[in-house]
C-alpha cells in the first residue's frame, strides 16, 4: 500500500474495497501481481512477479505467486472449507488431479468459467452458478494431510512434522469433522462463488476423489474510515489481532523456508483446522467483566486489558498497585503468550441450525490458522491446556492438519514438487 | 427509482447499492421510507410515510411501514432463517413478546446495538458480533404458524387458511426442517449481521421460546452494468424471473387486502418455507439440453426456451413449425404456468456439508415463497405434481407455512392487531 502510494499507481484491476483491505499483511503481494508494476521488486523474486496471469477480472487475487493465496491474503466475508478422500490408487493418477485442478483453479479465481460450453447435448463443463458474479477476491489453497503419505509412498518426502494433532484436554474430536487426505479452502467475499469453486473442483474428481466432510462459514469485515478491521468472532471478540504483518514476518511464522523443511514444502504452510462449538447461550449469560477477563482483552475496543488500543502492547507481566497481573494468567491470551510461538489465524464463524436436544444454537468458530510448523499450534494448545477459562464456553469437535504447498509459477502445477523426482 | 430520478434527489444514507438494487418491487417503499421525501405519496397512505425512524444509518431498509420489510425488499445477500416453539402459556405473555422484540428489531434493522452496557458486571445487553458492521440492509419479517393457534385460543381470528401444507407428490418431510409457532427470517448483506439479529431476538425471549429449527443461506446477486440480476440457484437458473414487480402486483399477489383475509392479517402475507435438497451431482451428469427442458427456460439468459431475453413473455402454448410445444409440457415453468395463481419467490441457497453416506452435498433451497393464501402455493405445486421433471433432481425435506403480519407502525408493536380485542 505504501509503495503504492508512493507511486501513484492505482491499477484499474483493484476494486476500491480490496485496495482498501490491503493494509494488513500480503497487501503488496497482490497488488504486484494484479498490477505488474516494476518498481517494488525488492519484497519478491522477479519470477512471481512476471507470474500474473493478465485476467481483467475485477476483484481478483492472483493464483500464481511465490506462496498460495488464502493465507496471508486479507480475510474475505466467506469460506467453503472441504476435506476430501482420495480414491486413486497410484501417484501417477493422483499428480493428473492436481494437474487437472491447476487451470480450473486460475479459471475460478479469475471469475471465468471453466470451460465454454461446446455442445447443448453434453453436461456444461462449468456448473454455472457464478455465471454474472465477479472474481468476489476468491482464494483456493490446497493442502495434503497425513492419510494421503499412508495411501502412497511418498519416501522421504513425507514430513516427520505432518501428521495428526494430539488429543489436547477437553477436546471432543469427531470423526465427521476431522482429518482427510486433501483440503481445499475456498474463501471469497461471496458465498455461492465460494461454493461453486469447491463444487466445481470435486466434480472436475469425480470418481477419483470423494468428500469427507466439508463446512461453510463466514466473517463480519468491519469497515472503519474506509479500511478493514480485524472480524469478530460470535463471542463478539476481534480474532487475529496478533497475526504477523508484513511479508518479512510472515516468512518467520507462516511460510517455511528452505533449511526448515522438504524442499516441496519451502514457501508452504501448515493448515489447521479445528471446529470448535461455542456455547452461545452460556456465554451470552455471562457478565462482560468474566468475558473479558476470559479473554484476557476488552471485548469493544480489542485492547489488552487495562490498555486502551487493539495493537497496544500485551504486556503479560504487568501488575497493578496492588502487584497483581492485570491480565489474568487463566485468560486465553495469558497462556497463548506465555509460550513462544506464534501463528497466523485465518477463522471464520459457522451457523449450522439448531441442536436438537437443547434447541441451542449449533454454532461457533471453524478456526484456521496457518504455521510453517505444526508444533506453533501445539506448543500454544498445551499452553492453554485445562487452565484456559475459555473453556467452560467452547468444545473442540473437530480437527485437521494440512500441508499446504507453496505457491505455484507459471507454466507447473499445483503441488508439482512433491511429484518431482529431484 | 423512477420518481426518486424525476425528483432529482439521491437520499445520502441510501448507499449506491442499495439505490442500484431499488429497481424491482418494493423499491419506492424503501427510497421513501429512508428519505422521507413527500412528492411522491400517491403509492403508499400518508400514515406510512410518516413511519420513517429518523436513523442515519448506511445500508438501511426501513423497519416501518404499511407492508413487514423483507417481503418485497429486493434480496439480500444472506438469510438466517428461525422457527420458533413458543414456552410462554398466555396470549398475554405471548403479546410481550412481541411487544419486547419490537423496539430490538428496530434496532438491529438501524445497525444499532439493542442497548448499551451500563455495567460491567452485567451479561451484555447486545451479543457484540455486528458492532462495526452498517446495518447491511438487514429486514426482519415475523409471523406465525398453524401450531401457535393450537396453543392459543384467539377464536374466530384464526384464518382458515393457515393450516400445515397437504403432502405434495415426492415429499419427505422431515419434522426438524418442518413447522414452528414463530418464524423470524432475518436477510441481509452480511452472513454475521443475519446471524447476530436471530440470536439476539432469540435471546430477549429466552424462556420465552425455543427454537426449533433454523438455516442459513446465501444468494448471489450479479451486477450488469449496475443493476442487480435475478440470483441463480444451484442448478444455476435464474429464480425469481416471475415475480411481481411494483406496489400494485404485489397488493394483487402478495398482500391480503382487507376483504380477503382476518383483519390483523390485512396487509400481511403467507411465507411458504421449503428445504429442497438438490441432488447437485445427478444434476451435474444432465446435459444442458435437457437441464432447459427440464425448467423450461434457457440456462445462461433466463429466457423462455426459443426466446432471448429473461423477461420475454412465458408463453406456454407457443408451438414450433411441427406444431409440436416450445416449452415442454413436463418442464417445470409450463406446469406452475398452467394455474393462474401467481406468487413471489424469494429463495436463499442453502450448502451445509457433506452427506455422509455418499459423500455428495447437503446442498438445495431455501425456497421460500410469499403469497396472500398459501392455496396459491398449493395450487402450483399440486400442478407440478408428478410430472415436473425437477422432481428427478430434488427431494422436499422440510415444509413450514406461517401468517406475516402487516407492517408495523410507529408507535405500535409488531402483530399488535391479532391481540387486539377488535
Amino acid at each position: 500500500m505504501t509503495e503504492e502510494k508512493k507511486n501513484g499507481v492505482m491499477d484499474k484491476k483493484v476494486s476500491r474495497r480490496n485496495m482498501l483491505k490491503m493494509t494488513g499483511i500480503g497487501a503488496a503481494g497482490i497488488a504486484i501481481g494484479a498490477s505488474g508494476m516494476g518498481g517494488i521488486l525488492s519484497t519478491f523474486g522477479k519470477d512471481f512477479v512476471a507470474e500474473d496471469d493478465d485476467s481483467t477480472a475485477k476483484n481478483k487475487v492472483n493464483f500464481y505467486g511465490k506462496n498460495q493465496p488464502g493465507i496471508t491474503t486479507p480475510a474475505q466475508s466467506n469460506i467453503y472449507f472441504a476435506s476430501l478422500t482420495v480414491l486413486v490408487k497410484t501417484k501417477e493418477e493422483l499428480q493428473k488431479l492436481f494437474k487437472d485442478w491447476t487451470p480450473a483453479a486460475v479459471k475460478l479465481m479469475n471469475g471465468e468459467k471453466i470451460a465454454a460450453q461446446t455442445n447443448d447435448m453434453v453436461p456444461p463443463p462449468d456448473t454455472g452458478e457464478a455465471k454474472g458474479m465477479d472474481a468476489q477476491n476468491l482464494t483456493l489453497t490446497f493442502g495434503v494431510g497425513p492419510s494421503l503419505f499412508k495411501k502412497f509412498d511418498f519416501g522421504d518426502k513425507k514430513p516427520a512434522e505432518l501428521k495428526n494433532l494430539p488429543h489436547f484436554p477437553k477436546d471432543q474430536i469427531e470423526e465427521n469433522y476431522s482429518h482427510g487426505d486433501i483440503c481445499i479452502q475456498a474463501c471469497a467475499d461471496d458465498a455461492q462463488v465460494a461454493f461453486h469453486a469447491i463444487r466445481n473442483l470435486v466434480r472436475i474428481a469425480s470418481g477419483r476423489v470423494t468428500m469427507k466432510w466439508s463446512q461453510a462459514g463466514f466473517n463480519a469485515v468491519p469497515m472503519t474510515d474506509g479500511k478493514p478491521g480485524t472480524p469478530r468472532n460470535l463471542f463478539a471478540f476481534k480474532d487475529g489481532t496478533e497475526n504477523p504483518r508484513g511479508q518479512a514476518d510472515a516468512d518467520k511464522v507462516v511460510f517455511a523456508q528452505s533449511s526448515e523443511t522438504k524442499s516441496w514444502l519451502v514457501g508452504g504452510s501448515y493448515l489447521i483446522a479445528r471446529r470448535i462449538q461455542m456455547h452461545l447461550e452460556t456465554w451470552d449469560r455471562t457478565a462482560l467483566d468474566e468475558q473479558e477477563a476470559t479473554f484476557g482483552r476488552h471485548r469493544d475496543s480489542g485492547a489488552p486489558i487495562g490498555k486502551t488500543g487493539e495493537f497496544d502492547a500485551m504486556e503479560i507481566d504487568r501488575k497493578d498497585e496492588k502487584g497483581e497481573l492485570v491480565v489474568p494468567d487463566t485468560s486465553h491470551v495469558f497462556l497463548a503468550k506465555s509460550v513462544k510461538s506464534r501463528l497466523l489465524r485465518r477463522s471464520f464463524s459457522y451457523a449450522s441450525g439448531v441442536i436438537d436436544s437443547t434447541g441451542a444454537h449449533d454454532a461457533g468458530l471453524l478456526f484456521i490458522s496457518f504455521q510453517k510448523d505444526p508444533k506453533q499450534f501445539i506448543e500454544i494448545q498445551n499452553s492453554l491446556g485445562r487452565m484456559d477459562k475459555m473453556n467452560e464456553y467452547i468444545t473442540h469437535r473437530g480437527s485437521a492438519v494440512f500441508a499446504c504447498f507453496p505457491g505455484v509459477k507459471k507454466g507447473s502445477f499445483i503441488g508439482e514438487a512433491l511429484f518431482s523426482t529431484l
